[in-house]
């Protein structure tokens, strides 16, 4: 199976926030948005390994500006590691202010995914090259972020996560 | 603000799978829980709290089982910790299998809230009382996971994270 | 076929009054909530028999106060009574006060549920143990009310419907 | 204010079922058939008074026929009778024949409706003059209907129900 | 295959617009109306041809007047000329004064459908037969248009488009 | 107002067909596909001019492929000219073959939008300097087909339109 490029799962999606997306304050739902996200997120992920994705785990999404109606919001996801059958994702959100369009991240997320056969099987995927600066940043720390979910569910013990506790002890 | 029980905050919310919600698999999508959690989770803060919430983050969200059509789900959602004007939010997700109703736990996640008043600047929110066992862990790991998402956030230094440098440190 | 409590059908949703679900004067609109009650009746009667079942009827669903945007809505609903292949289902619907958290019951409803195989085709259900005095008074309605819908459909005599004629002369 | 015939107040509404509206039989589900009943007669009852409705109750669904996924669905309602500030509409649910494009009646409605001015507060609405034989009959079981309903709600004896209470004393 | 009557293929829907279907002017959206027309028109078509019908291009929509919140929307459509296996339908959009129920027509659309078997390949529908002046003179301009679409995709020459010619070198 | 480029406005989105986007032959429906464009195009049309923005008509869409569910659907809309108060958007549809990822035009749609003002009356927007052939080549057919739609709204003489009447005494 050939290595892909991480700008080759790039998608991008854009969305307006109407009536329907918001809550009593008027501003775009957080539910709303980790939908949009999981969409245009397993795009990438599907772009990657063009085979039916599935959601696995979702982490570290913070919601840091109000997102308010009729802004337009642009997400932006592009895998940032490839695993055996697993994927991360990182996904980027935007919001244009409604006069100048200047561009405003407001959002981040990390979806990863699971490519499956018709029945639901784990099956392999290609191997991710990052080749930016930000992609090969955020290659790096996937592998971090592995161990420290894998401690956090009792299935790996922090000795053994060595990238991480470097994060510790050399602090 | 008088402290209120955890058990005063739980929200319920039960969902069948409905074509709507799935993917080509005929799965629940992973986007539609995340809707359905914020909803039940959202409930669950404001009973906390009785204000305006807005979701803050979300973590820890792993899919284990996938969820089929015709499925019955049951969410419950509980506070496990406040903070000055967040809180945070377990939900745990169960499946019944249709022809016994045994329950399955199938799904787990973390959301924080922010309360908020009218024009959208948070307030401060009662302290939460844990009681049971289950209660207690989830009231102490808070603590743990906020000081990860500062370090993440690079808004801490490891070393100031005492209670999570033990963890590496002692293991 | 064993006979099942009406505890054990019990099912609990909650949901949270948005901007969708409202008309112009920003109530709850009728239609959406009438969708909800199915929702959540067809799972407590799906957790009495364990079979796909199909609405076959709705009564007696009285709008009594209005429901505002963002209310939290709770809706309980609970198997009065089982017949051959039917069920009735009472379903109360409770909105919150969003400052004191004090529940006020703002709705009711019956619907009836038939338990159908996988072409379509009615099937026996097992008989329902009422147990509280509501459950016991809603179990013996359950009676008259289908006598009275059987001689509103002119499927049986006025004088063939014992129990309902006692409440006319009697009184 | 002056009175009005029924056959002003007529709404159509034509529908086709897709895969969002159907259960996991492939039916349209009893939930979403209420949502578009409630929104036709709502537009009925609007088109007698021209003033915002609000639903009050629903009575008499029936679902006797399944519904198939890609059938077309037209919904005729019609208001019966008219009361200080509420009104009753009866729908009529009609499927076709996908080859054919014969009709066939599979189920019927009686939702009432109440006008409300800017406040929500009950105003006067017009009488109603029904004309054909059926528009006729649906106006006097009206008043039968009203008064069974005020019965069950335990505000009116059934002594003082003469027109309903004949049903049975003359069977 | 006997023709039909224009007539025949009529098709009526009645719509409330609600929050969730207008934009941030409270106007009822392009992209929900595009969709209410493409329902309404498909029933048309298939009323014609009692098949399974696709929607193969859409023309001539124009939005004159705005749609506001709580305005009741009725959708007329009729085939107006059939050939090989497509079916051209004008579709007429009225909304109603809410006071005074006077109907104002805001909008038309041609949309062209094609019929379909079950693995989607085109077969031939019925001829249709004008009857009132408006369905002649709708049903002359077909091919007018059918002209001009075929000009413009480069499918045909103008100087072949002899009725559309016309058009240009009498005036 | 200073004149922007076309680029500027360019608005992409990228979509997943899920089932409730699907007809009962599993392709997407044309009226979901002509509600995703009028979003896309006029996120085009508003990134051109920052102000609010209305659909004012839509022209010229066909539906050549099927596409099926679970494809992935890129839109991509760039406004081709700017009159006075109004833009034309060209919006081009593209599927991805699942396994292989190569990208198909299935679809073209030409949306027209009003910049208005708050209270909805249409305000001036900035000129547009198309650059690469197919933006020059667009730019110069508005003209005609804006000639067109005046002719056949019978508010232009044919002899009055030039540009449109050489293509017909040239050919």
């Amino acid at each position: 199976m050939k290595a892909k490029k991480a700008a080759e799962s790039k998608a991008i999606s854009t969305e307006i926030v109407l009536p329907n997306d918001t809550n009593t304050l008027s501003n775009l739902m957080g539910g709303r948005l980790l939908h949009w996200m999981d969409i245009t997120s397993a795009i990438a992920a599907h772009r990657h390994c063009r085979r039916v994705v599935v959601t696995a785990s979702v982490n570290n999404v913070s919601f840091n500006h109000p997102i308010k109606l009729g802004d337009v919001v642009t997400l932006e996801a592009k895998v940032s590691r490839a695993f055996n059958s697993s994927m991360e994702v990182f996904i980027d959100v935007f919001v244009e202010n409604q006069a100048t369009g200047a561009k405003t991240k407001c959002n981040e997320a990390i979806y990863t995914f699971v490519a499956v056969d018709q029945v639901g099987c784990p099956i392999s995927v290609p191997e991710l090259i990052p080749e930016t600066e930000q992609e090969k940043e955020r290659y790096n720390g996937a592998l971090r972020r592995k161990q420290l979910s894998l401690i956090l569910a009792g299935k790996m013990k922090p000795a053994q996560a060595t990238e991480l506790m470097a994060l510790f002890t050399n602090s």
